[in-house]
């Protein structure tokens, strides 16, 4: 069994890599191998010590020499959840890899886009992360879509082959997919309803013209780069979005730790960082005190 | 009055320094041309985000150099108090200066050398860090001078010239100062003992041949690279000799924050500048709230 596993090849997931690398500590770093959008987008890092007046494309150039130079891979497949089991953590993820390890560190970064009202509460209830993982439940369904970016529309396109209709909701521009079982919508869902399960997605104004502001639906697909960590790891205690951490990065739950933008502002490389140094010393403590 | 006066320039205060210039603060850097010793000994840094197994010394020049390109110059006095007065902080250097501030960051590092039983609390009664402030108080009475630095010997040698006789007790190997009236002890004191001022300084062993287990002594210099931050700062709490900081990195005194390795543990460069990340974001905050 692993170690640690770290969600996220953001700053906060590599300087923990590193540091748990230079601790002899067994990992495996779940990511993109572009690392972050975020930091390659960057046009000047002004702050960062160590680097003057660094592009986010040369800062990402550099985290990857030393991510070669240390040994380290990164897996690239999008964790759908992280589940506590007794003295241990299983990691699921959405192309069907199941691992486990001794510790989680999550450094998934925050989404800018705020959950809907109701989505943490449906979790498994109707609202889904993972096209490929839960397409067939919904065969011959209604569902609304949640997109965020332009990279996830093939789950778009294999959900609209199973569903029997799809509200599509892009957060995005460029827009290049359409069937005929496809209603794009333009506005932002206020609240998702029901009961033991979803039934409803509610608009402040209709959607649609002439319709209300209740579409029926029997499930809704969340599609977004990144998951929020109370989605992705059951019991886990947030405030305002953001992961509940200690000095030593410590969540609620004992052997999970977080780091970097997931835990609060500032959103800074140099913060995050920081946390993911600090989370893979409070790891190699934890993995001592419970040997 | 500037916006924030930093105390230290490890990794954590020119961190603090160059966030705090990227957000167009005032601010004023003490410490020393050098950086810091610690980083510029360090043989090889593995795990220090964005720079491949650099030395201490090539890490050096680059945070030198990118001080240089933000036009940060560090005033190379050294800090003997920090004075919380009312909405304000006042800051003595040993050097004579006197300077102003609405918050300060302390990024003082830490000593490995423990302070003595009692320091504290004859702090200004009998204990001092400055010889040449506190010199005078002291001519033609005897006092022991604790010295961690061969680069602080010319404190010594300013001491023995005004006292009657000092008990010298070098942490060090290559002493070169010898004088008729300075007696020089390779034990460590224990205690500082007195009433309402230092009277005797103790050991575990007599320290001299023939001798008694204390010392009478009117005075105890300190002459250490640095020094504590509770000693700096009167009423900062600290725990185990680390200062007490939240998440926003701020300490119990409003407008007093701290970084580094003065909070304690892990000693580690990332750590280290992500706090003083944090603790520049938080004075900015500070400041907008306390207009």
């Amino acid at each position: 069994m692993l170690d640690c596993i770290i969600v996220g090849s953001g700053p906060a997931g590599i300087s923990a890599a590193l540091t748990l690398r230079a601790n002899g500590k067994s990992f495996r770093l779940f990511g993109s191998s572009g690392l972050s959008e975020k930091i390659s987008k960057a046009e000047l890092i002004r702050n960062y010590p160590g680097l003057s007046n660094v592009t986010g494309q040369a800062f990402c150039q550099a985290l990857q020499t030393q991510l070669q130079a240390s040994e380290i891979a990164i897996t690239e497949e999008k964790v759908s959840g992280v589940y506590a089991l007794k003295g241990k953590f299983s990691v699921l993820t959405n192309e069907g890899g199941a691992y486990e390890s001794k510790t989680v560190i999550l450094a998934c970064g925050v989404e800018n886009i705020r959950p809907i009202d109701g989505e943490e509460r449906f979790f498994g209830r109707g609202v889904s992360y993972c096209a490929t993982c839960d397409g067939m439940l919904y065969k011959n369904k209604t569902i609304a879509v949640f997109c965020t970016t332009k990279r996830l529309e093939h789950e778009i396109a294999y959900l609209a082959d199973l569903a029997k209709h799809v509200y599509l909701i892009p957060m995005y521009k460029d827009l290049s997919i359409a069937r005929d079982n496809i209603t794009v919508i333009r506005k932002m869902p206020t609240k998702l309803e029901g009961g033991m399960r979803i039934t409803g997605l509610r608009f402040a104004t209709p959607p649609l013209d002439g319709g209300s502001e209740l579409l029926d639906i029997d499930g809704m697909f969340m599609l977004r780069e990144s998951v929020s960590p109370a989605v992705l790891t059951g019991g886990l205690q947030t405030e305002n979005g953001h992961v509940v951490v200690d000095r030593l990065q410590r969540t609620n739950l004992p052997g999970c730790f977080a780091a970097g933008d997931c835990t609060g502002r500032p959103y800074q490389y140099a913060k995050a960082i920081g946390e993911g140094n600090v989370a893979a010393h409070a790891v190699s403590e934890y993995l001592s005190e419970n040997q």
